[in-house]
């Protein structure tokens, strides 16, 4: 099964937890056993797995990836101005791929699955496919 | 279904868009909604998605790697000389996986699929699985 | 198919290679086509893939992730001292889709699968499904 989700970003950099919504996904499939990609369609976001309990660990991730990467020093800057947030996109991957089992996903218990925008604000597409 | 692409690149550094080649497995699997897999069994290439239609995003990935991750330092350059090859290409991953719909693949406008060739020029064996 | 490993780790940081126990799932899974996702339900650890032969390959990887992102400067680390360890988990990833075909994983001569551990020492669970 495979199901579309749509997150507004409010900032140039923005890190949205989507686990509840990947979830219902899960759900609504019935499926008991396999396996739920996680894919968003763009080329300055990504997809991240990591801890949200405590959101710093987002703003964290986004300051190492922009000591890392800074801004306005790259090729694509004299076309589009967003280099850095391709490069950083491409690192993050645009994808995860999450178990089910049971129905349900198998995250651990400090895991959330995060949309990180790069080049926001945007409205972002996340597919879900589960199979 | 599962296929073997083939690519040969021509320099130490190479971004190769390869999703003219992955759409084409995609067609002839006749797969209406599912997932395909795109791998490289190399440790010292990778698969990225992001954008080629400005092909200096490449270039500017590579460039934010060899800063990143510079040549000549590493303990396997002992062994090997191609130490910083292994560490960039494990950061970015063998694989990628991508949702099929509608029998096609699900890439946004500005996502191409890119081998990234680290260690070359060499020929380099791609795998595209489609379930 | 669906199996659980379990790896313990000695040193806060540590790169166990599990490329034979996720074999053996695969090969009791029977499956002659397909996919096999390893998955690491930790927010502080990561699944790689690169080689081991030369295990230096490992301590190098930990050495550039060090050098990227130090420890002890981010906001995390005033409410649990491990902020480096998740921005690395989630740079690195939880999770790697490798093919199967004729019953086997289709890894390179030099590919490894590889669990990084970037906050032991633990016991680390590590989630195989072959599908």
């Amino acid at each position: 099964m495979r199901r579309e989700l749509s997150v507004s970003t409010s900032g140039t950099y923005e890190v949205v937890e989507i686990t509840r919504q990947v979830a219902a996904v899960v759900a609504e499939s019935e499926l008991d056993e396999g396996l739920c990609s996680v894919y968003v369609p763009h080329a300055t976001a990504a997809i991240v797995i990591n801890e949200n309990a405590d959101p710093n660990i987002g703003d964290d991730l986004l300051a190492a990836l922009d000591k890392t990467i800074p801004e306005g020093i790259w090729r694509h800057d004299r076309i589009d101005g967003n280099g850095a947030a391709h490069i950083k996109a491409a690192i993050l991957g645009p994808g995860e791929v999450i178990p089910v089992d049971h129905g349900q996903l198998v995250l651990g218990t400090w895991q959330a699955i995060m949309l990180v925008d790069l080049d926001g604000p945007r409205r972002r597409r996340i597919v879900v496919t589960v199979r």
